[in-house]
């Protein structure tokens, strides 16, 4: 038996390395070399090339190395009464939540525009914001989304959230469905968008929703890249309506070099990095079932083929 | 009776419009112009040209517009018998905290880096720290070190702390004394430097202290320009010892656009704005004084004239 690791970014090596730290013993190829494909009997696969996952006569389990597996649904080509396991990962809320809180206070204390500034050596104060003056907006109270506004509530923020239904978390001033948008938007200092990427929610940070936010306002994208309407948001911030944004997920990744975001003063840019599965905290899960496949115990995190997550 | 405005940077019109924004039926002037020198009857100064105080037959108060007086009473040539009142501002402290919780969070998540790829076009994740798994050292417990630290216990950093004599701050870990600095220093992932600058402190920061940091350490200097040994940071840095800094003070201000920080990829700068008091904040208490001055009321925070603070 043999794991093969499926992946089309640059972590082949990173992966490969890091099980084989985990347990030398281990027998691990990648899917770009030679390697035997009858010995394969678990796939740990991310974003795999459609069609990869058929050529494993042997093979029973598909390991997604990420929270995520709707990729794995949407190959048709892929070996359909074997299990799937996915990773639980204890930190992907408080991640992303650390992730949103450096972000929210780099706005506040200029961090970004001094950057620039030093690149030009220039000296140039500029007056910040406090904590206690500003209020969050929270787009979407999923996981992720609740965990972020209790702990910006914690650090003095004043934190106000939208969901599709209604929700209740301390602290927080919550509002709900289309009708209750448009006051939720309207007092909003900054907004953070943690919706989920559905056909309802796709192109949600649009020209007609930012221009609800107040004079000014700052936005964060940690969603996903089709939530946003990038055109939008340059004539928004050019027409000073906004006054930044942070982004961490575009339409394309990476973002071509000829986009206009990365050369854009008032964005920051982060390279889809607010909240990842590292290799040293998944990688005991990959391998942990890896042994009960071997032993036949039961495998942990078991994807339910029926909803699909 | 008029107010003159006594101070060498380039604020003299945003304070003398500040002023008149308050009560625009006060008299005041700018040092620099033209002005009936019997009719002054309260000098708001901050780091005055010494002499500049002799000239004023009638003064009665010299209000410093900050919270230091040190540097009147360095003035010989100054009035000896006028009352002397400084600014007491209640974000000093809360502002330095938000501030070095902004640094560290941005170190954590790289977001330094990222703006100078983003300058670059560059696309390149890097992995990022956690709260929990990083502890912050405080060079310094006085008022700002000690609600700093504070603070960053409660967002989830371990904090330790340093300081001459031995302060006890819940959830801290306090040393004290040089028998005890080099435990606090070799424990310390991130040194935040908040002491006072006195001739005891001065270069403390320079490469034995540095180099007792653990490997990859980041240092972050927002007590005075004085405290830092710059060519000492520089060689640790470029010795791949310390992994960055982050800088609000200079030995000279503004930093000449010669000095090597300005281009050094490792270094954050910001100038001299982690804490400052804003005139929205500070007017008021300026007028209400000379309101008091007019009516004979006592003033507020006066200075003790024995203590020099």
């Amino acid at each position: 038996m043999a794991i093969v690791i499926i992946r089309q970014d640059n972590k082949i090596d990173l992966w490969k390395n890091a099980l084989l730290k985990e347990n030398s013993s281990l027998k691990v190829y990648s899917y770009l070399e030679e390697h035997p494909k009858e010995d394969i009997t678990m796939a740990c696969i991310w974003k795999h090339p459609k069609g990869a996952l058929a050529d494993y006569p042997n093979l029973k389990c598909i390991a997604s190395a990420g929270a995520g597996v709707d990729y794995i649904f949407e190959d048709d080509t892929r070996p359909k009464n074997i299990p799937i396991t996915r990773i639980v990962d204890p930190y992907l809320a408080s991640d992303m939540s650390e992730h949103v809180l450096s972000v929210l206070l780099a706005h506040l204390k200029n961090l970004n525009a001094y950057k620039l500034d030093q690149v030009d050596h220039i000296w140039q104060p500029k007056d910040y914001k406090r904590i206690k003056d500003v209020t969050v907006g929270i787009l979407g109270l999923g996981e992720l989304g609740a965990l972020t506004a209790k702990d910006l509530t914690s650090v003095g923020f004043k934190v106000q959230g939208w969901s599709r239904s209604k929700k209740d978390i301390q602290g927080v001033k919550t509002f709900a469905g289309p009708e209750e948008k448009d006051s939720f938007l309207k007092t909003s200092d900054i907004l953070v968008c943690l919706l989920p990427l559905t056909p309802a929610t796709e192109g949600i940070l649009n020209k007609e929703l930012l221009s609800k936010l107040p004079q000014d306002a700052y936005v964060i994208n940690v969603a996903r890249g089709g939530h946003l309407v990038d055109e939008n948001l340059l004539t928004l911030l050019d027409e000073q309506h906004l006054s930044g944004a942070c982004l961490d997920v575009y339409h394309t990744e990476p973002l071509p070099t000829n986009h206009p975001f990365w050369s854009h003063k008032k964005i920051q840019m982060t390279p889809h990095y607010a909240s990842v599965s590292d290799t040293g905290s998944v990688i005991p899960q990959i391998v942990e079932n890896y042994k009960r496949l071997d032993s036949g115990e039961k495998l942990q995190n078991l994807v339910d083929m029926n909803k699909g997550y």
